[in-house]
């Protein structure tokens, strides 16, 4: 399988949805559109709508029974990195090896530019006309609540929190349980959910995620070290420089490579239940742990 | 009636269900619930609320039918004040007498505590059980509309780009109707929508709603000029300090109360012909527009 082909498929398909969502305008709102689509369309991975495809394949269901909550992930994991590199939460000029939104837009259009998105976010989903409702109200639910003080956001208030402070291993898994892993179990989640999926595989692609996620993260903090400036579009070694507690800093690089292979292999376990399907699942899982950036 | 005897015990019912909605904590979600907590019961007026559960009564529906929507769009209310006191926004350290939430709880939980304010409303809305799904997806719709690029954000840039220059009265009011009146609106057809209102009395909340929501925000601008700082618990003047446009500043102070006098008529005019139950709407344009705070 061409995997990096296969990839850019998909790419190509959920850019156009995203463009869809939040054309480019002409009229008053053009400026705070421009902000928003400016962080949208800065080269992100579409790894959360991707998974949400995927996983909703894994379960029977296609690309047009997840689009409009694959375009609101997209947006509110974007607005969370908008907000992140605020001057009074991580400081970052630069992120995908692009000025971040607050040096180009100034940050009070940084702030209202993240802001928008989430609130778009939950727009686009509450205002599609669905073949079942009561799939969309709970998928809302389960993106809602993974995104605020009982997920994301509370994982980044424990990530300010635990800064310039040693923690434990079970603290480190804690907070990116929270804080990048569940935008992750959401994505897949929410696909199990629009494929009308059963309790057991909305269980397998729960495992899954959240193995994938920790493994994801895991590879995150070992690229940091590890990666190329160029590459990653961010200066090397800045978790270090900002105090960040990371897998490599707590067990150094060879434990932390051999955790990612471990809980990598957890999450590829977790989705061969749902056989055939979740073939590409399986291949993502490679893709990721084995990415440069 | 003793109309501030009223106004009481509804404020009472709606601050009731708020705390139950958003407790307080002492897990580790305690910081953000806290700053969340500090500005979302720092006294507020609930007019939102109030608005939403009378513009409900009047179509026939109770504080039941509502009381979900009520919380979340207090919760969106509350979460625009934080990030508009912001140092990058309008830079206030005093809101109704008290220091702004970045001044209590640093810039970088103040920013979170705004952020999950948003995301709780629409966590509270779309994981509540409704007896009329289809109604409340509608709901949960004109509510991202309202706060969102199409309403009260789109007002917030607007306003943004507006200082320092002089605008025209056609400018301010677009600029008002969304900044202020999008949620004032939202309020009144979500009562409506929730109490299965029909498209003519939807309408004439509408209008009501529009108008109310100009006679509200002149009366704003007048206070910033004739009130006393004690009572509004903020400087008097700030508006031309920071080079505002309002109506005062646009139209001087008589032509601005005759003009909020209009408005309020046509605000009454419009709701009478819901008949009885639509009362306290009108004895509550005529309480917002004489308030002194």
């Amino acid at each position: 399988m061409d995997i990096r082909g296969e990839l850019e498929l998909r790419i190509k398909t959920i850019d156009e949805a995203l463009e869809k969502r939040l054309p480019k305008l002409e009229n008053e709102r053009a400026e705070i559109y421009d902000a928003m689509r400016y962080s949208l369309f800065a080269g992100g991975k579409r790894l959360r709508p991707m998974l949400m495809w995927e996983a909703c394949g894994a379960c029977g269901g296609s690309w047009e029974d997840v689009e409009p909550f694959a375009c609101a992930l997209e947006m509110i994991h974007t607005y969370s990195l908008i907000h992140d590199d605020l001057p009074a939460m991580d400081n970052d000029d630069l992120r995908r090896g692009l000025p971040t939104n607050h040096i180009k837009f100034g940050e009070a259009i940084a702030i209202l530019a993240g802001d928008a998105l989430l609130n778009k976010a939950f727009e686009i989903i509450s205002s599609e006309r669905y073949e079942y409702p009561e799939r969309a109200l709970k998928a809302i639910a389960v993106l809602a609540e993974s995104s605020g003080t009982e997920g994301m956001i509370g994982g980044q208030v424990l990530d300010l929190e635990s800064e310039n402070r040693q923690i434990s291993p079970e603290e480190l898994k804690h907070i990116h349980r929270l804080k990048t892993g569940a935008l992750i179990r959401a994505a897949c989640i929410i696909g199990g959910i629009m494929a009308g999926a059963d309790k057991s595989e909305i269980n397998a692609l729960d495992i899954y995620a959240e193995n994938l996620g920790i493994a994801f993260q895991i590879q995150d903090d070992i690229l940091d070290v590890t990666g190329s400036e160029e590459e990653l579009g961010k200066p090397i070694g800045s978790d270090k420089e900002s105090g960040k507690n990371t897998y490599v800093s707590l067990y150094g690089i060879e434990k932390a490579k051999q955790l990612m292979k471990e809980y990598s292999e957890n999450a590829k376990e977790a989705v061969s239940a749902l056989g055939d399907g979740a073939g590409f699942l399986t291949v993502l899982t490679e893709y990721l742990v084995n990415r440069r950036k």
